[in-house]
């Protein structure tokens, strides 16, 4: 265990507790205090690691999204439901609050108008609608329309992903759509990021100097 | 406080915790156990659970934000900074694996090859830096290039985004940059996922159905 910690770079405290929650099958048992471990779990702890490190998930969406990759039944598209539900956002516990309700009816005709056909319980709907609730409780009463923009990017992203997964294997299949999804939404959010950096500089901090030098 | 409560949408409890970690600020006093609360107060309410229901932030970083929005001396370039600094990832605390070394080198390089000129120590550069070392881990050797069209697309965005600013009002300004940069974040990943199921259904969804019927 020792030196599947050094490999994976996974602490031996959290390869124990993900072996006590089930993500990582037990090695073969050499000696009393020894088990073997093959590469299958060095990749297992990397996979890991990086839906919780860089998809944010929990132990329990954690074991939800390998245990979908396990299972032979499951299509492609079935799998990508299953990551995204882990994603969340998690399903309505409170009574939901009325302009909530009805922001997730726009998002709904939103998306109807765009011509996407997903299925009505798909939890990135309700992440959709609370992002219009968010903009709307702070004043800005936009329509669901405002993400259109979003939504051309995204198709375009999305159509393009879709190809490149490849259609052989399932195994090289499932692990990529999962992969992808999770990494590539971080890299994107990291670019947006890095690209407003860049333009604001061309356009506001200028202008800040200019205000500081008004306060001197 | 219970009308505070009531109109915001957020508990007692949770006000009074915002309230004693500074948050909000305490409402003008009526009585022994009354305080008046304004429109600023639920406005403030509301901005705090954007950025912590939206945008995932902690109680130490939403504050970051606050102040810095308070703070007339920031030009809108400096107040991006900060917000961005509170989505993290945070600061390096242990000594940084070699991989990752060598794959933030090769973002750097990317990021300048595509021409964009940002401060070395934008967190945004270690998130992509994180994404590739993710990828590279499960055995999918690419280079920093495969961020291209994301680079692309997130350029645009914030092309867009940046003019959309109004620059005439301050508080409208700054508040608009951090909103719209927490909001429109979790908005277009939304789409993303919706619009990777709209293509998956498409390319795979039938596929699946196949495979299910071969196995009966």
């Amino acid at each position: 265990m020792a030196a599947l910690s050094t490999t994976s770079g996974v602490s031996v405290p959290t390869i124990k507790y993900y072996l006590r929650e089930g993500l990582l099958e037990p090695g073969t048992p050499t000696g009393p205090n020894q088990a073997d471990y093959r590469d299958d779990h060095v990749h297992r702890l990397r996979l890991i690691r990086a839906l919780m490190d860089v998809g944010g998930l929990g132990v329990g969406a954690v074991r939800a999204v390998l245990d979908a990759i396990a299972d032979p039944e499951l299509s492609l598209h079935d799998l990508l439901g299953v990551a995204h539900q882990a994603l969340g956002p998690p399903p309505d516990r409170e009574p939901v609050p009325d302009d909530v309700v009805r922001a997730r009816g726009e998002v709904d005709a939103f998306l109807e108008d765009l011509g996407w056909e997903i299925d009505g319980s798909h939890p990135a709907r309700r992440a959709l609608a609370d992002a219009l609730v968010a903009l709307r409780r702070l004043g800005r009463d936009h329509p669901a329309q405002v993400f259109e923009p979003y939504a051309e990017v995204a198709d375009h992203l999305a159509a393009r992903e879709l190809q490149t997964i490849p259609s052989e294997s399932r195994g090289e299949a499932v692990e990529g759509a999962v992969v992808g999804t999770v990494v590539f939404e971080a890299a994107l959010v990291a670019l947006r990021r890095l690209a407003q950096v860049r333009h604001s500089a061309a356009r506001f901090a200028a202008a800040g100097d200019e205000r500081r030098r008004q306060f001197q």
